[in-house]
């Protein structure tokens, strides 16, 4: 039936809703069992999706229709709140059969995200050995290799042959993150070889698995950023990356699909610093007013403060502004200007550099090169606002202040005003890489606090040399 | 030896670079037996980064030692200036081996970034198949599943039992972009479910797949968007992802290490539109001056072009200014703060929409959690400016015209910029979301040029009022 549905329709996402409708029209009906054999069939992501949105109140007698792998499946599936929700409702043992069934890397991510009492319950309920296990786990630095790895690895060992080790698989299998992946250790636990289900399904089954298998294992330490690990899986194209601790003894392995939230929850991170708001773990939806009052005051302070050269600058030439007030009026497009330039710059590099594309060693370069797109983009930039000045300001709107050499100021103010930003927004963030600070930070908000004082000393000492004031 | 190696250090980036530095004296030492042994033990990917960076004399040479699937495999690796300069320097015949030897995802990359003339004479190089194949790909639009896909999958009969779909991926799995998801398709190419290794192993050898396939399958259309794909693995956690025609024939799948790529370039298409930087497909190192200013420059040019109206409202208030000229030098940090502002708040809305997180119907709820925000920070700015200017401005810098009334209006001003500036920062991206435009375009310097404007006119009416001028 699913099969017609999909011949005539062909669309993902029209099947999608149809069959969300089918359920909800089930749980409406009270139909239990068709329910039950409903959602046992579907994607545990589509499950949870359709336990959150139905009535607190039905949600977990609906989740308590599913099997226990099921559940766990749906349960890891779930955000923060619906699985507190759940936690809360369900029995000791109910919640230990869940526990059991979880990845260690999804039980760890639990944790973290928990109130401290609902953690409690959890530890609980699990078996020592697992409590034991998410405790290790928990003790990571956040964001290290180890906090993103599991436990649930098939690992082999190399006196083994090709049919020893389908065995082995098919015994240990089942609930393993990944099976496609082995791992090769010595007795005591060193990481020794991977050697792939392909390799195992394309050779003979009496080949041992010491021909068979990859010597040249890339590989992650516990203590290895996050960041640092997603790269080796971009750059290498891996499923799953071993993790050893210090003596070499295998301890974990990072998945694939970890790695794609680690790669939202870095970008997410880089957007948050570069709009000079402190990174936090949460969703937006799931911050609450205080939390982002905390995270955004902090720059937008201290970016207000340093306001105050630009402030000083002002008033001390106030005198020479009053002479000719006209041109105070282009002071905000100026700044403007100067801060879109250096924004554009800053976040180029910004981007190469955590690519990858640029290193430190090549700031000369990209210096050079920033220098030569300025010199076009200010000449654009200053040859069309000088006939705009003189058209629109100056004959169009009347504005009797716009001379030629107001309109020329302006226009040469521009020019360097953009030569100015873009070198130092291309420049910043290399040096913060150089410093091991996080070029993140050298970001819009910061460069155009610069560039706005810089701005402003560049226009009036234009002004006192084309307008001798 | 390597594994000594492992053992001893346990530091993946030094035996990286021992292996990198024992290449490069192989290869002084013209020991070329050893280099050809060396790099076929490597991963390709660190082959094709060895090769890059040595003399562009020997490169070619060197490459010409692999053999005909790694040299592929490396030839894949490369960056579109390496694999132009090989092509260059190979035979027709060599160029075949390589082409047919190239995942078709990896050959129509490979098209679409090298030079016209390269093109016709890699067509030629490929065999009719192949070369009807890459033209067929080429024809999706940009960035969609189609584009991105691959035509290297297993596929499976319903009808086959476990053993005989054993003895098929066997067959025809060594050239597979991956065999651990199966695909089974109907006499007429239909995609009717899929099977994995996983579950074949875990099977018995005479179960048929029509019992052990999954029916549910998730799967993209060839015209879907490239990012919606993307959503689909970071759902799902997906390993590969059927790709079917309007008929619903599987055509092509999209494995996750694409993803990455996928996920890497669109997160630098929205850091650049958010900067005012015009999308290219390029890295930053491999843009030459003239692209980046037409990049650069349209943004630039629309916002300066926009400032008019902040000129505008500056010259028609300039008597009153005059009269207050104490005023103007606050008007740039009031500006900034607005900027500031209003770039938090839309890049977290921009971010949250692009996960998913934030969805275009909750915009009332956004907005009303910006407002609170924005009143927390607006209040916090505007206490903390309100003594800053009595003390520092005032007492300390001795600006005569900073009175308590003009601290009034300064830190009054910066209440109602914040409160403005938040609430506009959330609403734009979601009407773009709603509008079908991408958010990411509603970012700071589209923002900040409204708040400038607007920073402006509520700064003058708070001094209107509270200076009576």
């Amino acid at each position: 039936m699913e099969e017609n549905e999909k011949l005539e329709t062909m669309d993902y996402e029209a099947i999608h809703e149809k069959r969300t409708d089918e359920l909800t029209e089930l749980l409406n009906k009270r139909d239990m069992k068709q329910l039950k054999q409903r959602m046992e069939e579907l994607n545990e992501f589509d499950v949870a999706e359709f336990l959150a949105e139905i009535d607190d109140n039905q949600m977990p007698m609906v989740f308590r229709l599913l099997s226990k792998e099921t559940a766990a499946e749906v349960f890891a599936n779930f955000d923060t709140p619906e699985q507190e929700k759940i936690i809360n409702s369900i029995t000791d043992s109910e919640l230990s059969g869940i526990i059991e069934e979880l990845y260690v890397d999804d039980a760890v991510d639990m944790m973290e995200e928990l109130p401290a009492n609902v953690v409690k319950r959890v530890m609980r309920a699990a078996r020592p050995e697992t409590r034991n296990l998410i405790n290790q786990y928990l003790r990571y630095p956040d964001n290290s290799a180890g906090s993103i790895m599991t436990s649930e690895f098939v690992d082999l060992k190399k006196y083994m042959n090709v049919k020893e080790a389908f065995a082995r698989i098919r015994r240990i299998g089942e609930d393993k993150e990944t099976i496609y992946i082995c791992f090769v250790t010595s007795a005591d636990r060193k990481l020794e070889g991977i050697v792939t289900v392909k390799d195992l399904l394309l050779a003979d089954d009496d080949t041992v698995l010491e021909e068979l298998m990859d010597r040249n294992v890339i590989f992650a330490s516990t203590t290895e950023d996050q960041e640092s690990v997603s790269e080796k899986f971009s750059d290498y194209d891996l499923m799953a990356l071993p993790v050893v601790d210090g003596e070499g003894r295998l301890v974990g392995i990072v998945t694939v699909d970890d790695i794609i939230d680690v790669m939202e929850q870095e970008t997410t991170e880089d957007f948050e610093k570069m709009a000079g708001i402190l990174p936090s773990d949460k969703p937006y939806s799931r911050t609450s007013t205080v939390e982002m009052w905390k995270n955004r005051i902090p720059w937008l302070l201290f970016l207000m403060l340093s306001a105050t050269f630009t402030s000083m600058i002002l008033t001390s030439f106030e005198d020479m502004l009053a002479v000719q007030a006209g041109l105070v009026a282009f002071i905000p497009m100026l700044m403007g200007t100067g801060g879109n330039s250096g924004a554009q710059a800053s976040t180029a590099v910004i981007r190469s550099l955590s690519l990858g594309d640029t290193e430190p060693r090549d700031a000369l370069r990209v210096m050079w090169k920033e220098w030569r797109v300025s010199i076009l983009c200010g000449l654009t930039l200053a040859v069309v606002n000088f006939f705009k000045m003189l058209l629109l300001d100056g004959l169009i709107l009347r504005n009797d202040s716009v001379t030629v050499a107001v309109a020329a100021t302006v226009s040469l103010s521009v020019l360097f005003i953009v030569m100015f930003a873009k070198v130092v927004g291309s420049a910043l963030p290399i040096l913060a890489e150089k410093l091991g600070v996080d070029p993140a930070v050298m970001a819009n908000p910061l460069i155009s606090t610069v560039t706005d004082a810089v701005s402003l000393l560049i226009y009036i000492y234009v002004a006192k040399i084309i307008l001798h004031i």
